[in-house]
Order: C-alpha cells, then sequence, then structure tokens
C-alpha cells in the first residue's frame, strides 16, 4: 500500500488536479491520498494558505472578510468548474469557510492555526467529490476521525505516540480511496493545531507510519531532488537513491525539497520515500531509504551552503584548563533562548557557531557583554557572514582522503576555509567559509565530484 | 636583565653543577637564577624530588627514615664535595632535612607539599653557597622572602596577583646574583605549597615577569624543542623560534619540554623564552616570543600526538532542533567533575572528545548510563583509542591548502581521520585518529612539510 502526498503546486488547479488524479488511480496500491491547500498557479499569484493567514487577520481585527472569503471560495470553485462538478456539491466548502470566524478558539493563535489548516482540510473534502464525481470511491478521513493528535504551540505542533494506536483502528474498503487534508491534527481539547509550514510532508509521513504503508510517494514540482541547488549549479546531477540521514544532512543548511520533520515517523516506520514530480510521474525521482538497505555508488550525494550563520569567537590562554566555561557560556545562550549550532574549539579558543534567524545585534551585543563579564576572554569577535557548506554521501563513509578531494579545488581557488568539522559519523563534512565565497567553494567542490 | 632557570638534570651532579655556574657567570645579564632539585645522574637513578616523597610517606607512616635522609643528604653533600665545599657549610642543609618531621602541618598534604619543596629549596642554598664559595657575591632568597604568594591545593597550587607587587619591591646589588629555589610558593596562612610537577618553570617565569627581566633562559638537557617527538622522527629538525601560543598548542597534546603553565607570567610580562642545553650553551636553542613579534618563515612549526583521549558518541535524529542538549550533556559532565576536551558536532551527532587520565571504565559506564536516559539517543558510544594530532604553525594563518597538504600523504597511507577540527584560530589544525595510527600519521605529515 502506497501514501501519496500533493504538494499545492500539484493541486493549484483544475489542470494539476487531473494530474494528481491520474496518479492516484494509476496505481491500484495508491490507498491514500494527502492534500496540501491550493499553490500558485503563476508567478504573483497568492497561495490558498496565505489568503486564509489575511483572512484571519481580517477577522483578528475586525475588518471586512466579504472580498477574501471569494477570493478563497473562487480558487475551490475552479477546480470543481473544470471537472463540472454540479454547484449544490460545494455548498459544505462555503458553510465551512464562512463559519470559520464563528467557532470558538482558545485565542488567537488558535483562530490562526484553524483558518490555516482549511486551506487543506476544503481541499481535501474537494479531492473527495471529485474523485466521487468521476466514479472513484474516495472518501473524506479528517484528523478529528482518525484521530491525528498532536501537542505543543498551536502553530508549531508534534504529533503525540497516540496517533499511532489510533490509525492502527482506521479500516477502509478494499476499492476506497482515502483522502486526508494535510498539516495539521487535533489537541487533547480538540482544538485544530497545525504542524510548521510546509507541513503536509508530515501529515503523509505520519499516515505512511500509521497505516504501514510499503512507499510513501511524495509528488511536488521538481523532478527529483539535486545533488546541488540549481541556483548555483547548472544542470546539477539528479540523487536518485539516499538514506534518511543523507537527506536530513542535506536539509540542514538548505535543501528545502522536503520537509525534514517528515522524516521521523518515515524513519519510524521504515518506509522509504519517494519525491517525484507531479508532472512527470514516469519519471523516477529521488528514493530515500532506511540507513542499512543502502549500498552507495557514488562518494558524495549532494553539496549544499547555508548563508545565515553567524558566530562568536573566543580566546582565552589555558581555557582549556578553566574546567566548566562551556557550560558557562551555553547557560547564558540559553537565559536569552540561543541555540547554538557548533562549537569547533582549539586548545585556548572556541567558535559558537549559530543560526542568525534566531537574533538581532542586540541580542548578540548583550549576549557578548554577558561573556566577556563571566568568562573574561582575552579576545572575543562576532563574525557576522559565516556560511556553512555541508559535503554529503554515505559513499566516504570507509574512504580515506575525501576530504582531500573537497578542499583541494577549495586551495586552488583560494577560498578561505576558517573551520572544518568531520564528527565520527563520517557520511557528512562540514566547512565553514564566508557568504561571498559560499557559491564558488559549492561549485568548486561539484566540479570535482561530478565533472565527469 | 636575564633569569636563568636550570632543570633537574642540569644540577644532578658536580659536573653539571659547573656547567650551570659556567652558564650563570658567562653573562653579566644573568642574575637571577632558578634552581630545580637534583634530577637523575644516569638510567635508574632516583630524582632527589622522588627521594624526599618517599621520605614524607615514611614519616606518615611512621617508619624509619634514616637511609632515606642520608640518600638525599648525599646527594647534596656529593655536589659540594666537587666544589671542595667546607663540610661545615652544609651543616644548615642537614639540619633543615632533619627538621622537616617536627614542623606543624595543617595536614599531610601540606606535609607532601613541603617535604618536594625542599628539593629545590635546599639546592638554592647549595647553588649560592657554591657561588660565594667559588668567588661570586650571591644570595639565596626564598619565596618567603621574595613574597611568592600562592592559592589553591597544596600540591597544585597557583600565584597570587599580589606576588607581583611584593617582587616590585625586591632590591639587589649591582654585582649581586640571587639564588632562588624553583617549584614553590607560600599560602595566606605561611605554610608551603608547590606549583605542578616541573613547577620550577613556573618559579623561573614569575620571577623573569615581577623582576622586569628581557629574558627567560630556561636550561634543560635538549638542545632544542624539536618539530616532532624524537621517537617517532629520527632527528626532527629543532625550532629556532615560535610563537607562545604555538607553544601552547604544541605543549597541549605531549610536547613536555617546557611547562605550559610557565607560560602565562611570560606572556603576561611579556617576556621572550630561550629553552637552552646546559651541556651546550653556545647552541640558539628555542626562542619562544610574543605572538606580534613574528613572521613565519616556514608554513608548520611542530606535529605532536597525544594518545590519552577516548571520545563518547552520540546520534540522535533531529537532535540538532532538541535545544539545550549540550548543556544537559556538560551538566552531567560537570556532576561528576569530568571536564571535556573537544566537541565536534554534526547535524545530528556528537563526540565529546574526554582526556582518559580523569576517567576509569566505571566512570565511563555511569556516565554515558545518565546520557543515556536523560537524552534517549538513537546510539550512543564509547571510543576508547582516541588520539589526537595537533599540526601548529603561525605560518598556517594566512594560506590556504594547507589542511589539504596535511591530509594527503595520511589519504595516500589509508589513515582513517574520524575528526578534523579546524577553529577561527588558524595556527592549529588538529586531527583526530586513533592510537594505532597516530604514529604513522605524525610521520607521513612530517616528511610532507619537513622532508626538504
Amino acid at each position: 500500500m502506497k501514501v501519496v502526498k500533493f504538494g499545492g503546486s500539484s493541486l493549484a488547479d483544475g489542470p494539476e488536479y487531473e494530474h494528481a488524479i491520474n496518479i492516484i488511480t494509476a496505481d491500484p496500491e495508491r490507498r491514500v491520498a494527502v492534500t496540501s491547500a491550493p499553490g500558485k498557479r503563476h508567478d504573483g499569484d497568492i497561495k490558498v494558505t496565505d489568503l486564509l493567514i489575511k483572512y484571519a487577520k481580517a477577522v483578528i481585527n475586525d475588518e471586512d472578510t466579504n472580498t477574501l472569503v471569494s477570493q478563497i471560495f473562487n480558487r475551490y470553485q475552479a477546480i470543481a468548474d473544470y471537472f463540472h462538478l454540479p454547484a449544490d456539491q460545494l455548498a459544505s466548502i462555503k458553510g465551512r469557510l464562512l463559519a470559520l470566524p464563528k467557532q470558538d478558539y482558545p485565542n488567537d493563535h488558535y483562530l490562526m492555526a484553524a483558518f490555516k489548516a482549511h486551506g487543506e482540510r476544503l481541499n481535501a473534502e474537494l479531492m473527495a467529490l471529485v474523485l466521487n464525481h468521476l466514479g472513484h470511491n474516495a472518501r473524506l478521513v479528517t484528523p478529528e476521525e482518525a484521530g491525528i493528535r498532536v501537542t505543543g504551540t498551536p502553530n508549531n505542533a508534534s504529533v503525540s505516540p497516540e496517533t499511532y494506536a489510533l490509525l492502527d483502528r482506521l479500516t477502509y474498503a478494499d476499492n476506497e480511496l482515502l483522502v486526508f487534508p494535510g498539516f495539521y491534527g487535533i489537541t487533547m481539547a480538540g482544538h485544530i493545531a497545525t504542524f510548521s509550514r510546509g507541513g503536509s510532508d508530515i501529515t503523509g509521513a505520519i499516515l505512511a507510519r500509521g497505516l504501514h504503508a510499503d512507499m510513501y510517494e511524495n509528488f511536488t514540482d521538481v523532478d527529483a531532488i539535486y545533488s546541488a541547488n540549481p541556483n548555483v549549479i547548472d544542470h546539477p546531477q539528479p540523487i536518485s537513491k539516499m538514506t534518511y540521514r543523507e537527506m536530513r544532512e542535506l536539509s540542514y543548511a538548505g535543501f528545502s525539497v522536503f520537509h525534514d520533520e517528515a522524516l521521523i515517523p518515515a524513519i519510524q516506520g521504515n518506509v522509504p520515500i519517494n519525491v517525484k514530480n507531479t508532472n512527470h510521474p514516469e519519471k523516477p525521482g529521488t528514493l530515500i531509504v532506511p540507513d542499512q538497505s543502502f549500498q552507495p555508488t557514488d562518494i558524495i550525494t549532494g553539496i549544499v551552503s547555508g548563508k545565515h550563520f553567524g558566530a562568536i569567537y573566543l580566546h582565552k590562554y589555558l581555557l582549556n584548563k578553566q574546567s566548566g566555561f562551556t557550560l558557562r557560556i551555553l547557560q547564558i545562550l540559553a537565559r536569552h533562548h540561543v541555540s547554538y549550532e557548533h562549537m569547533p574549539s582549539g586548545i585556548d579558543d572556541i567558535t559558537i557557531i549559530l543560526d542568525k534567524n534566531q537574533i538581532n545585534d542586540s541580542l548578540i551585543d548583550t549576549i557578548c557583554n554577558e561573556i566577556q563579564k563571566e568568562i573574561n576572554p582575552d579576545r572575543l569577535e562576532w563574525i557576522n557572514n559565516y556560511a556553512i557548506i555541508m559535503v554529503v554521501g554515505e559513499g566516504m563513509k570507509n574512504r580515506t582522503g575525501v576530504i582531500n578531494d573537497i578542499l583541494s579545488p577549495l586551495a586552488e581557488k583560494h577560498i578561505a576555509v576558517p573551520m572544518i568539522n568531520q564528527g565520527a559519523s563520517r557520511i557528512a563534512i562540514m566547512i565553514g567559509t564566508y557568504n561571498e565565497d559560499a557559491d564558488a567553494a559549492v561549485a568548486a567542490i561539484y566540479h570535482r565530484f561530478f565533472a565527469n
């Protein structure tokens, strides 16, 4: 049995919907479909999720919502019209959309979550209607019914373990297609809470695990996951197969094709993931498989860079003998709710690499002042333009000399490498560089490994 | 003005003493001499410090001490005889040795410290006597008189800042030679406390700073500090000049020629250090200078390996998103008074490298159990045979491609490199390897950089 998930661009309009339905019905193993909200139909278009956010804000601010409701409903209407769905069948979707402001919400965060979730919720309802209209035996199943239970904050929830016990009780007929809305679950108190943005991938993975799927197919708008960013490398080589942990290492610094939190249920259920293109379902896409079942043929699977880092550099003579100083630095960071990314250290120095998304200049000043006061280093510096390059590949694991091949093209191009960090995992090498050099570094490494 | 310090092997017997005295008196700038305790005269000999430790233990255990006292006194007597010192001049030395058990000590740790310190104390007294006997104007100055104040534990003390104010008041005549015993200072309560073993280097550095010396000459039994361990590399190249921080990086993993704690007073006073051979004072030795004043000619200054490491390897999916986990691991280590050396991390894993001198198998079990319970990682491993290689050189700082030159000879020899760690300091690269490969790795790197 296969769980199939479609991204927002794959469900943006009638023709895309038709592709998706052809895919669902082409393989009798495809029994569970997960919908995103309709995405952009063209450059400059607005995603339904973003329209729903506007709708929620208008309700919170007590502004007029008529235009927004029409805009949102028209998106579903246009898809229904493409399939000549009788107009009265859309009454439930319209009714739900209009009823959204009248529900009880514990606070505006829950209101926002519920509005956003309806992009997926209404799209699943429409998908089931269209499938039935086309003569297929389809049934809408909501997280409420199936028991997708979540905890955490309303707009960044996590799945609860009891979900899997509840999913085990879900039954369906032999010829039945189930359509699930992605992106959200239900709290213990019965409220809607969403996963982080792009979280329909997570719902698909939860269902793949919970319903014991043999494969989780993730349909999106690219042919495959590529070995490097196409904005940096022209026509990079597609990755035909990689392991869960390779995907994880690559998604860290920027590969955003597949939501990395969605890997966890797949790993727990040992379900392989196939990332494919809705518009070219005949192409093999990228297969993501358990770590053990993989014999790599290439040395390097992918190279990715992230430019959103900064670093605190600290030097103090005999720092190394001063037991507990790292503990004190981490306590300062924890006090300001800042987490660190990596902490390469020398004998008398340490570099604390931070994700700049969680900080601003004044917070950095505060943290540096507190470190200065508590640790009294000889030198303390903030490096603002830190970039991290990840070179990932299971094929590196049992080979010596790979680092050499990674670094020599950088040396040839005189690219500074202030940090090299290779942990015991052996499937990834992390290189620190500066923002201005990051693209050139990725290109240099890429061409060394993928030129031929 | 120069402060001159002699190691134990340079004061082991009459002929060595004579070398030392020739050195002191050959340069009128040499005004302050610091003595160690007499060291080994030949293989199988016992250092006076070790005899004094036996003497202290015998006193603590209420055993007979006559033989030990004779053995110790005979060492000083033999030196005195070599210079034909009148026998009655040694009465004070003998008296102090016999009086040691009769002093009041707060506890056995202080007793041990006072006994050990007398190796240096009595040797300084003898040196002053011999110098005077030879017609020089020498004066014994003890830490008690000069005001070398210390805090901390009795056998691992640290100098107190007021020492420098007190040393500023020390005056001496134009033609006067001062002889100081190394290795110990006086606590606030007036008790003797020693520095860590080899701590006469520290006394010399304190005096060099406190008396505003232009140079701190450290005489020992090697011609220079070498660019690699002579037990691993045949006739390694001597280091003619290096910076304080290069010395620090090299002493970390094993270079033990010069006590690394002794660098601090020298750095604080900006006093250059010259490590020289007592038996070949005409050779230039190794000059250790402030970081700023140095224009390196070589890329690499030295390579050293330490085999006394182990590592906890921890893998957990989405570890990186689990804020505060490192804090919790460090709190577990702090609870057991264990400090870490380095902590290279990947996306989902972290390697915590520990100095094995501070742990044992049962403590590692306890720590791993607590980490398992608190962090619940997917994988937790103890790597027992971790070695660290430090490749050090100011010349690496502004050059790209050095790592490449370091790693390619290792790749050629198929030596596994589970960790590479280069912090922002840029003057050292740390390589993790396994004990069985460490010597071969040092040799391979050495021959790449020093072959020609």
